[in-house]
Formats: C-alpha cells, structure tokens, sequence
C-alpha cells in the first residue's frame, strides 16, 4: 500500500504534549481510506512530473519536474522543497554555466513558488536522512522558474511554532499549509468520499440536495432570517433537512442521504460555528435495529485504515441507565468509575443531610470510586472538586478514603466515616489508594454532579500521570429509550419535545400518550462517541393523527405552520426513520484535534466571526433597501 | 449487467412527444452508471426481502416480504404493486380462512402503503405481461399489514396524468413518486457519485467545504444578506466558493472540489433557481489544457452508461469565432446554419441599407441559409421572424428564396434578389427548397440577430417535422479567448471584468493590459452543451501586483473589501485556475428535462417561491428584534 499522507513524508519535528501522542499513534501508520484502491494521480494535468513528497530511490536516473514551495535553504547549496504530499531536497548546481538558475533558487524567500526540473540522484553516502522518505535522494537541478515570490509571513509555517489562534484564522490560507491541517482536512474528505460510496454504491442510497432558503420551523428561534425582495417576507437557514427528508420518504425516495449544510444562530453561545455539517439519512420501512446496523456499518467501512478497525454492534444503554450511571446521556465509557447507588445502606443513618435526602421523592444517596485517587489527587484537589459541587450544583460532597488514618476536617464527614466506611469499601470494592465521592439528594441531580466530577476527576489524573483512556480506543454506545416529552423549563406544567415533535414514541409506550405523556419514552437514539454526542435520529411518526395530536393538543403548537407535512402523512407516508451525524464533530474526535475548528477549512471564530475577511460586515442603507429592511440601532449605540 | 432503473421496470404507458423520444432513447437501456460496480442491496436493513420491481422467474418458490404503494386493483384479486423500484402483480387470496388479509388489501385506499409476504409464483399460461418486467410471475400473498392510509389525493400519480406545475409543486412529495422524477433524482445522485469518484480516487482532489455565511463582494448585488445579532453588521450568501477556492490554493490544498451550493438574488427575473448548486474545482499548478483535459476526462467517466460514450477531447472555439458563426457565445453545434459574411458581395450594392451598414466601421452584411426552409417555412413563418428581428434587434431581415419565381412584396427585397441572387446561391451551396435570410449592420449585432433567428428557425423546422437535431446527440464545445473586460454597460467608457475581476490575462495580451485594456483577451473558458452553457471558469491572477493594477487602476473596485485576497497571493500563493460546472443545468439536458424545476427534488417556483411550505413568508416584529432589523413597508402596501 502506498503511504501518501503521513507525517514521515514531511520530516518535521514532532509536536508535544497528548495531541503529539495521538498523532504518532496514528500518522507512524498510514492513511489510505480503503486497502483496495489505487493511488491518486496526484500529477495528472500539471506541469509536474512528480510530488515533493513522493520520490524515492526508485526514482533514481529519472528527470523530474516539482513545483513547490520553498521550506529552507542551507548555504545556498542545498533547499528543500515542500508540496502538501512531502519535503525533498533539491541540489542548487554551483557551476558557472547555472548561475541563473542558482540566483533564482537562492535569492527566492522562504514561501515563494519555484518550479525545478532535474536529475533524482542518490545522497552521497552519509549524507541520507532516515528520518525523511525522501531522505535516500535529491533532486540535481537543472532548470528553476520563480512562480510567485513570498512577502514577508505574519508567521512561519512550521507546526511547531505556536501562534494564537486568532492569527491563524486571519491568515487562514498559510495555517492550511500546516501538516496538521493538511492532514484533517484530507483525512476528513476521505471518510466522507468512503460513507458515501457505502451509502450510494453499496446500499442504494440516493443523494438528495434539499433547499436551505426555507421557512420558519415552529419553535424554531435559533434559524436565521433572510429578507426576500417582497416586502415583510422572509426565507430561513433550516437547522437540519429534518421536513424534507421526511418528505423525500413520502416521495416514495426509499433510502435518502445527504451531506447537508445546516445552520443554528446560537447568538451569544460561544464555540458555536453558526454553519456546520451532518450526514444526514433517512430510510423508509426501517426500525431502530435497522438504522443501528445501518450507521456501524457505515463507520466500519469508512473508519481510516491507520485506526484499529471497529467492533460492531456498538454496545447500547437506555437514557435511564446512562443517566444513573453516568449521569449523563452521552457516557464517556472509555474507562469506568461509575456511578453507585449507595442509598441501602444508609437507611438508618442519622446524618442529616443523608436523612434530608433519602426522605424526599428520588431522593438517593450516590458516589463515584476514584481509583487511585489518593495517590494522584492531592488535598487542594478535593476541595477544589468539593467546591465545584457546590457551586455548580449547589451539591455537598464528601470525599471518603479507606484508610481511616486520614485527617478530615469536616465533621460530617469524620461522622459517614467511621459509620459506614467499611461497608462502603467492601461494596464498591475500594482499593487502598482509592476515594470515594459521595453525594446525596434528588437522584437525577446527584447523578449529574457526580457524572461530571467523574470527567473532572478523570481529567485530574490524566493531568498527574494516570493512564486512564487510551488515546486509540474509540469507544462507541447507543443511547436509547428516551423520554419523548420534558417539562418545559419556563413552565413546567407544560411539555415540550426532548428532541423534535416528529420523533415516535415508543410502541410499549402508545396508550400513555392519552393518560400520562410525562411518562412515554421516544424511538429517539443517539450514538456517542468517547463521551460526545456525535449522532442522533429516531423513527418517525408516519400516521397523520398522531402527529396531529401530539403537535396540536400535547404540545399546543400552531399546527398551520406544519399543515404541509400534516397533509403528506396523510397521502400514503410510509414508516421511517433516520439519524444525522456530526460530521464536524466526529472528524475531531477521530482526528484528535482540540477543537472543530482544526477540521474547518474556514471555520468563524469563538464569535461567529470571519477573522480573514471581517464578516458580518456592515452594509450601507441602500444595499438593504432591495429587502424592504432598515437597522434598528440600540438605543445605546451609534449608527 | 443488473438493470435497477428503468421505464421498463414500471409498466407504464409511455409518454408522447419529444420528451418522449429522449426518454425512450436512453430508458430502453439501462442506468447503471459504471459498468463494473454491483447492486447496491435495496433491502439491506430492513423488513422487505426484495424490491416490488426485482422479483423474475429466477425467484420463483421464494417467500418473499415486499412494502410498497397501492398502484391499482382489478376486481379484489389482483392489487399492483409499487416501489421506486418498480411494479409487481400480487394475488390476493379468495380462501375463507384469509378473510383478514382480503379485507385489508380490498379496502385500502389506491397509494396507501401495505406489506405482504408470500411466494413468488408464474401467472398462468396467457397471463403473462411481456411489457412488465415483473410480467412472468405474481407474488401469493399469504400475510398482509396496511402500514398507512391513504386519504383521497388531490391527483393521480401517473405520468401520463397532466398536472400543472404549481400542482406539483404543491404536493411536491407526490410528484416525487413519478417515474420521471425518480430517474431524474436518481441518475442525479448516480453522476455526481461518479465525478467524486473521479476525482477524489483516482486525482487527488480533496473535498472541502467553504462557509455560506461570508461578506460581500464587490459589486456583488444579487447577494442575499443576512443579519446577524451584532446591530448593523450582515452575512452574505455567496455568489460561488470563488475566493475560498483560490484561497485554498494559496494555502497548499493542490487541488480542490466541492459540489458547492451557490445562492444568486435575481430579484424579479423569472425562471431562476435562488439557490442552485455546481460542481467547483480549483488546482494549482495548471494551465487551460490541463482544465480542459480534467473536465473532458470527468464528464467522460461520469457520463450515464445508458448514453453513448463521450468523444473527448471536445472542439473548442474562439469567442470572435462563435460570435461570428453563431452570433452567440454558446453556439448550438448539433446543426449547421452557420453565420456566413457575405459582405463583399454587396461592395457595390445600390441598396440604400447596404451601402449604410457597409460604410460604417464594423459594419456587415450577414447570412444564414435554412435547408429545406422552403419546404417548412410557411409565409407567415417567414414574417413572423423578420418582425422578431425588427421588434427585438431593430434589424431588417430578408429572405432570399433561390426560386426566383415566388412573389415577394417587399421592393428592397426583390432588389437584391435580381441583383445577388444568383452569386449568393452559388457561394453559400444553397439548395432549391432553401430559404436565405440576410441582414447587415455592425458586425456584432448582425450576428447576434442571425444566431438568435438561426435557434427560432431550428425549433420552426423541428415543430413542423425537419429533424435537425439528434436528441441522443450531446454535443460539447469549449469557447475560449473571451475578452478580459468589456465596456460598462451605464457608462461605455469605463470597464468591468467580462466574467469576474481574478481572470487572467491572456499572456499574449499581457503589455495591452498597459495599452488598450479593452483589447485584453483572457484565459476564460466556457464549456457548452447543445447550446447551453453549463461550466466556466479560468487561469486565475497569481501576482498581487497585477491583481491590485486591475481592481484599482482598471476597474476602480474599492480594494479593501478584497484585501485578505490581495494579501494572500503576495505569500506565495501558486499559479492556479479552475472551473464551475452547473449542476442542475447539466443533469437537466442529460435527462431531458423541460426544466431545472424537473431535477430539483423541493424547487422553488418562478417567482422563487416553495409552494409546498409557502416560503418566504411574514414574520412577526419580535422575530427580528434579535437581528436589529425592522421592515421598511413600500408607501403603498399595508402593513
């Protein structure tokens, strides 16, 4: 197999620090989708006759014509030549007869575009770098042309030189030229070439374009408007094709997918790109079974090579069991540390916040073994996660240590030690260096705090040394049963969707909807990965009554503005169902990268900036007035 | 090879007229694109054993589940079955003790959605249906679930049932069930599968998605805004990914695609998609050849194997020539017809309005010769078009009948037949049942009056039963040497770029950029199908001096709003051009679609509007209080 993207090829120093080891864990392979293909022609139609990156010894005798830009130059005896495939070195000739070619190559800056045709020749002996595939040859010049000449950078384009990332998003165009980005950004249109070949060529999915000028969706206060050239009519960017795959299924399309441009105006919400990306599906005559076997094979087939391959079927948990475990619905089940309900043996205890707890409804006492806890947490450690508790959640949490030497100052703590300790540590089998955080109170909200002290904790020692999640272990789950209605926050006798008013409910769950509607759970999924949610869909409500019923008197939204989806149910819909994919968020996590933005060609900033051009801009008056619109300055501001 | 899609799955009676012709020339074949892949599995994942559309003598003895809609029923025994992917004969069963599964199949409604499972059987000896694929066999239906109801429709859903198109539109999810709008949507899907696999597989390209929300560009007009949370400040929906994909360039990607959603805010001008999508390409590295060489080779791999094989490379045209022969810049070559000067013929002419067009600069006397035209061409035709001329082009056209016995009223006319007849007869080969029309003027407007008459005719000759042009044929041609700029419409003596302002010069015209800029050829190319164009694009401007001595000193666009751009190339951004294919235009003249509507699976209407959803609409005024906008009602509407 041909390696034709892997740090090696480039020869640069390796980065530090975790990041570092994912990269090595994964770049020292190679990353090629698919065994069975051929090598791109990576030359076709071009003056070059070759890649930087790709020469070897079996080039050996060949003329050769590279474009690239310049990386370095050595005494002006020797620069090496840098394309997105690799580095090689190039042999500037010395002799009198060549001095027009040597002025070109040795007064060009760094960065600038040179084209160079010459001889591959071997190193001479000792002079071959193991560390670089090219490291074996180099290029004896011939001729050289100066393309295009460099001015002087913002920033040198070595990965490992650090800049903020503001300065690589206003020079966006020189920070793609990093390996790292290079390589996120092939990496991910290469995942993606390969789901579609097993969406469209291996299981007959259509490809499908769906509009994104659309209209308002009930509910839907985070899609932007666009003001049409009829005056008071707007067009919205929708937040997912959700209607129109629906519909595509009513079109009798059977099988659709798309990787669909969606948009979400999060307003003041920071690390939100307003305009991101899903693989979005949706199949007709499928259950959940169907879709799950659908979306692991899919990951399966499209997972890079230089990955450890995937085990399917991905392991699944209901929300409930998520929640009492993980205290979240998207567990991080890398490494355990679950959480326990301990309430049994604190039955009688006469603590009394623990009483306070267990004699509400829910009420539950928790906790979580740190293992090795006391080895790599010290004292400021726990306070620090104490205090978290208590402000976040306005949770008390103990910690409690097997050995019962320690010193703790709290009373009530000293108090649950030497009640229950050693029941404690014979049922949750506690090691000699573990602690034990204990909380207690309503059971959703004790689970919660505890399952994020279980990611703060887990990052704590990770920080000290403990090797806890393995940087190449992938770690998929299905989430299901969730509830299909919550309380509204603002009123919470009122319900609202958990995720959007066309999910299903359960079929065990029907007859509830007419009695207790709290209590149904949905046909909703989610697939997380590592901890993050990367996926979600559901099966669909295909009978026009039930939608009407559940939009119209459940959740008392005004039916006219969905009557078009309303209607089509009625006209023969068949069962479906669907799921979307963060792709943004799935090639980060695959690619380690610390934020979506690393896998954006030109992703805005923090605040939905884009810091290359400066957009949102301001426009003048007039540029409007084809909308029929006008600015509405806050009374603070000027105009 | 497996034939998954075509008319003759269905069983339906054809359609009639021209489309009807295309349709039956390429759906008699099959539409597999790319002969050595296999069937995609349709029943992958969910309840169905096989596709309605599959089932053969081959899978007699099988008990198979199918799902699909309600086609028709004959005498509550025999029901048609319908999926995307064809029609089956099933026999409902007449036994007492399958009373339940004849209730169910008897009393659903046409096109509501059923599941039956039962084993695939011959039709009795006579009964088989030759035109049906499925006509060997009939499926014995042993057990039925009506999966949903359907209520009464507002039309049939068959092909041959006439709709209006805004019915359609309407229910667009109905029209979707059409044959022709599956095939469409399909072969959509199918062709853009196979130029990804072109060029990600097997050249290198990577596949990168640019943001939507992005600024404006200079004299960007027909750009939609979008306000954002910040007071004052907008988005913008671009036009293409034109400086994201020269951007990439400059930041090392090598060679990029993206089939791109592009938006374009033409206002009150009908007939135009606001949102529409092409395939986007941009290398480094390249010259037109190496374009051109690309796109030949990706329409070639790409092409439907239901059509003959393309013929690369494809003939190319200067613009002077095309405009000279065809009076437009996208030539229909699948015809004859051509522009001939005739203009030294007429030297010595005494006709008033020939001596007037040839004493002036540019001017010429043209003609074009319609074959048979005599034979077609009734009178009133003939006028018909010289009144097209004079109302459109304000350009006298006359016929010239090589017959000089037929009566023609116009005395001009009959001048110049006695006098030119003869001469012009023998130099442009006419035959006895031609008809000659001829006009003069300066040289441009007499061609574009001639091309555009040259088009009328064809259509007159084709309605009236000439067959002109091979609808099997697709005849591609690429037209090159644009000018770089032409004269400002609303004021002549300033210029604007002919296509965008980052064209290249032609580098034979580089020192007239200094000179006479007017005189500029560029390295634009168009790439025209049958007299449409469906691509374009150039060499870009790599030099950032030349760049800046264009937008500021040549065209006076205010260079700041472009300044990441300017900057980019001055850091060694790489020689590149590229090109844009229009999606939709190209898949609508490979199906033979009447519009870009027909392989558009949710377009908007004329006016740009979404008759399903009825977007855009009105938004109340707390909406837009988070954008900071307010409507600026016309004087003359209510609020």
């Amino acid at each position: 197999m041909f390696c034709w993207l892997s740090r090696q090829y480039w020869g640069f120093s390796t980065p530090t620090g975790r990041m570092a080891h994912l990269i090595r864990g994964s770049l020292s392979r190679t990353l090629v989708v698919g065994s069975q293909r051929r090598t791109p022609e990576f030359s076709s139609f071009v003056a070059r006759t070759n890649t930087c990156g790709e020469l070897r010894s079996s080039h050996l005798g060949q003329e050769v014509t590279l474009c690239g830009w310049i990386q370095y130059r050595r005494q002006n005896i020797f620069l090496v030549l840098r394309d997105f495939h690799g580095l090689v070195q190039v042999v500037i000739p010395q002799e009198e007869s060549a001095a027009s070619v040597k002025k070109i190559l040795c007064e060009a800056p760094v960065e600038s575009v040179v084209q160079v045709s010459g001889t591959v020749i071997s190193r001479p002996p000792g002079q071959e770098n193991p560390k670089m595939p090219t490291g074996e040859i180099e290029v004896k010049v011939k001729t050289a042309e100066l393309l295009n000449s460099c001015k002087k950078l913002p920033f040198e384009i070595k990965d490992f030189v650090k800049k903020t990332e503001a300065l690589r998003l206003q020079y966006r165009y020189l920070d793609l030229r990093s390996f790292q980005m290079q390589y996120n950004l092939r990496l991910r249109s290469q995942m993606v070439m390969k789901m579609r070949e097993y969406l469209c060529n291996l299981h007959g999915f259509v490809d499908i374009e769906t509009p994104t000028l659309f209209k308002r969706t009930p509910g839907g206060a985070k899609e932007f408007v666009i003001p049409s050239r009829e005056p008071g009519k707007f067009y919205c960017l929708p937040q997912s094709p959700q209607q129109f795959k629906q519909l595509l299924m009513v079109g009798g399309l059977d099988r659709y997918f798309q990787v669909a441009r969606c948009y979400r105006d999060e307003g003041s919400r920071p690390d939100r790109q307003p305009e991101f990306t899903q693989i979005d599906i949706e199949m007709s005559f499928v259950d959940q079974t169907g879709i799950r076997s659908l979306i692991e094979g899919l990951l399966q087939y499209s997972w890079p090579n230089d990955k450890d391959p995937l085990v399917v079927p991905f392991p699944s948990m209901t929300f409930a069991e998520a929640l009492a475990s993980y205290g979240t619905d998207k567990p991080d089940t890398r490494f355990g540390m679950k959480i326990i309900d301990i309430s049994d043996m604190f039955r009688n205890t006469e603590v009394g916040f623990l009483q306070d707890a267990l004699s509400k409804p829910q009420g539950a006492v928790k906790a979580i073994c740190i293992s090795e806890g006391a080895k790599y947490l010290k004292r400021k450690d726990i306070e620090s996660i104490r205090k978290f508790a208590a402000d976040h959640f306005n949770q008390e949490v103990l910690p409690v240590f097997p050995k019962a030497n320690r010193n703790w100052n709290t009373p009530v703590a000293q108090s649950i030690l030497e009640e229950q300790r050693s029941g404690l540590i014979k049922l949750m089998e506690i090691q000699e260096d573990d602690v034990v955080l204990l909380t207690a109170g309503e059971h959703k909200k004790a689970c919660s705090v505890l399952g994020k002290l279980r990611l703060e904790c887990a990052d704590l020692l990770e920080a000290r040394g403990s090797v806890l999640r393995d940087p190449a272990l992938f770690s998929f789950l299905w989430v299901v049963d969730f509830p299909l209605f919550l309380p509204k926050e603002e009123n919470p006798g009122e319900l609202e969707s958990a995720h959007h008013p066309f999910t299903a409910p359960h079929p065990s769950d029907l007859q509830l909807l007419y009695t207790e509607p709290e209590k149904v759970r949905s046909q909703h999924y989610d697939l997380v990965l590592n901890g993050s949610e990367i996926g979600g869909g559901s099966i669909r409500i295909h009978d026009a009554e039930l939608q009407h019923y559940i939009l119209a008197t459940l959740l008392k939204e005004d039916v006219k503005l969905l009557s078009h989806l309303l209607q089509a149910l009625g006209f023969g819909a068949p069962p479906h169902g669907g799921i979307a994919l963060g792709l943004d968020r799935l090639i980060c996590l695959v690619t380690g990268a610390p934020s979506i933005r690393d896998v954006i060609a030109f992703p805005k900033s923090f605040r939905g900036h884009d810091l290359m051009s400066s957009a949102p801009e301001s426009l003048p008056p007039e540029e409007l007035k084809p909308y029929h619109i006008q600015v509405s300055w806050p009374a603070d501001s000027e105009a």
